[in-house]
């Protein structure tokens, strides 16, 4: 019987052929924590007196989450996991340095592995052709001590898409779409294998942004099979020698299958307070922002810092607007420097902050007052999740919120491309 | 009788000769408050209901100390200040715009001018030839209001500096070493005229550097008289038509004159827990450095940057020592980006934010752990200034604390310079 990919990474990692349902034991390639979960793992890893984790070369302490530190308990916090860092050997991501999602798939995953991070959005790497999924600290406390780890091997939807985007149509847009179709609970503990034309002829970067959002449908993880695309990105990142091809087989199982035609999707916006609240930009445009912000482990690459430098080139934020930048990583700002891009969004008006993973987790770097309203290029919008549960997080594409900081209120991006 | 530059500019804003001494009401030409001290200040105007102010084209409201907000509370204080600026017309200078003195200086102050702001380092702009001191939120809402302000007319210090640098010491080395000469309480209301050939040829950065730190001197300002140099800048700042110059009489008279000879000046750096407490370079090297700070209203400028980027450039901080970059203003930032050296800090691992205050005022960017250390080109080392009474702080000069940088301690700039 044909398997997923998920059923092929995790067989491979378990030593068995498995399939969806089965509870299994594997072996974890890559551990990661961050500086909100990973003083949490390494309390766990102390008591048990551990002194060498199984993979110190691919477990990573990422300060990203509040980076630099706003307050002196989390100043604290981040000394935990640099004092466990030289304890054990294990890797340290310093303040500046960027978002863990990032990071991984620059340097840490390839094609194949299992990664389990004590981050949501660990789904991520899925893109690379790697089994990556977000679990509690403890989980990922006794993956970094063990290098394994105890799975169900999810059930997978497998999401086909074709045809081309519209102008002014995104990665993101077609993410959101598509949780707003299945729900945010729509794929609960399943794996969505993203695939078809539209999927090859993405970008790395882009099918990243798919990946990254896989649990806000209540996925496991999100996957694409690994391709030249793949390589190429590998070879970028001076890895080319990581690559192989992952794919599901032919005859693999899948527990549905959605048709999406890439070509019908407008621009879109998750309004608050839910990822799945998701509405046509024409049902928002109007709405007075106060704040926007481009950046994350969902939309903080190259190709967003591109987007939306093109779309701010020349051009001011609207004087009520604020504009918020974070790259995702070092090397995505100092592309961006090289590129210009960041000259081209301090001019336009925008507070370019150091790779991070800024306002998005609601702990510095842009906490909204009352009754404010941001558009992000972020992941959630929950109530609260920007730091202040009396404001309001619209989801969007770069484009869409390069376009509302000039607008100073939502506006179809397609008016300003 | 000869009259100081303080006793010049006072008079004139007065409407009458005025010596040491006096007391009296003077016109304000400037009025700026930041975002931590203008709330209170907007809180007195609505009690008088205050619908206009007397120079609303003069009268700027910052954004800087904690920009972008960490919390919401500070979120709803900027938005007073928004709010403040919409209903009467004065001048908002948003997230990312960069610190009020550094601002002032660029596009607001003039020789020959009054500024009073509700900020200690309002004394910055004296190097101008301005009178620029800080006084209490209240105060500066009645200059709002009034276009007024009370004074009593300062004696003067001359700092008579003379000889030219060794390599490795700037002007924060200078004015370290001068506060340590006099003590924090040395010069109470005392107004600093920094003069002689040294000073004569010095950029305006480097006059800047000295005015700013008067106050930590206990000084009710620091001046210097405006020459070629102040035109220059001035026409830099495209206001070239501003520029008059502003010089004391001959036989001015001080309360003090004292001699410095720049050339037997060392490296020194101010030592926990306060800014008098200068010490050699040579007494400190060996201090192991947990955080470098470049930045601030004190040395956030160009010049400060190239230094930094110069000693930094094809070097690595030291793993253990982070690196945290603020450019002064936007001006300032798109200026670096220009000449690279936001780059070069970059690749050093620098984690360089947004124009604003960053650290060194203790409300996020960079707050210190329990016991660690902090090598900052700010102004203040008081206990506690960072966000952490447990940790210590230690003044210098920009290459100090890029050689710190690299070091991952104190080292003698001239070692890497």
């Amino acid at each position: 019987m044909g398997k997923t990919i998920s059923e092929k990474i995790i067989g491979e990692h378990a030593g068995k052929e498995v399939s969806a349902g089965d509870i299994v034991v594997a072996r974890v390639d890559v551990t990661a924590v961050q500086d909100g979960t990973g003083p949490l793992a390494v309390q766990q890893l102390r008591k048990i007196k551990l002194v060498e984790a199984k993979n110190p070369d691919r477990t990573i302490l990422f300060i990203d989450h509040a980076a630099p530190s706003p307050n002196k308990d989390l100043s604290n916090a981040h000394n935990i996991l640099r004092q466990f860092a030289k304890d054990t050997g294990v890797i340290l991501s310093e303040v500046g340095e960027g978002v863990c999602h990032q990071r991984l798939v620059e340097s840490y995953v390839k094609p194949g592995d299992i990664l389990i991070g004590a981050d949501s959005h660990t789904c991520t790497s899925g893109a690379l052709g790697a089994f990556s999924t977000g679990m509690g600290s403890t989980d990922v406390a006794i993956g970094i001590a063990l290098g394994k780890t105890w799975l169900r091997v999810p059930e997978t939807f497998k999401i086909n898409v074709t045809g081309k985007f519209q102008k002014g149509v995104y990665a993101k847009d077609l993410i959101l779409h598509i949780i707003g179709m299945i729900g945010a609970d729509g794929a609960t503990y399943k794996a969505l294998e993203f695939s078809g034309e539209t999927i090859r002829n993405m970008t790395m970067s882009e099918r990243f942004t798919l990946t990254n959002m896989a649990v806000e449908a209540g996925a496991k993880t999100g996957l694409v099979e690994s391709d030249e695309v793949t390589r190429r990105y590998l070879k970028e990142m001076g890895r080319e020698d990581e690559f192989r091809p992952i794919k599901a087989d032919e005859d693999a199982v899948y527990e549905r299958i959605i048709d999406i035609d890439a070509s019908a999707i407008e621009p879109v916006i998750s309004a608050p307070h839910t990822v799945d609240n998701v509405k046509s930009i024409k049902d928002l445009t109007g709405t007075k922002v106060d704040q926007v912000f481009i950046g994350t482990c969902t939309n903080g690459r190259l190709d967003d810092l591109k987007i939306a430098a093109n779309v701010l080139r020349g051009k001011q934020r609207h004087p009520d607007t604020r504009l918020i930048v974070t790259p995702a990583s070092k090397q995505v700002y100092i592309q961006a420097l090289e590129k210009g891009y960041i000259q081209t969004l301090v001019e336009a008006g925008a507070a370019v902050m150091a790779p991070g993973c800024g306002p998005c987790v609601g702990v510095h770097q842009g906490i909204l007052a009352n009754d404010e309203v941001c558009i992000a290029t972020q992941n959630r919008n929950f109530k609260g999740r920007m730091g202040n549960p009396d404001s309001y997080i619209y989801l969007s594409s770069p484009a869409t919120a390069a376009a509302a900081a000039i607008a100073g209120e939502i506006i179809d991006p397609r008016e300003v491309l």
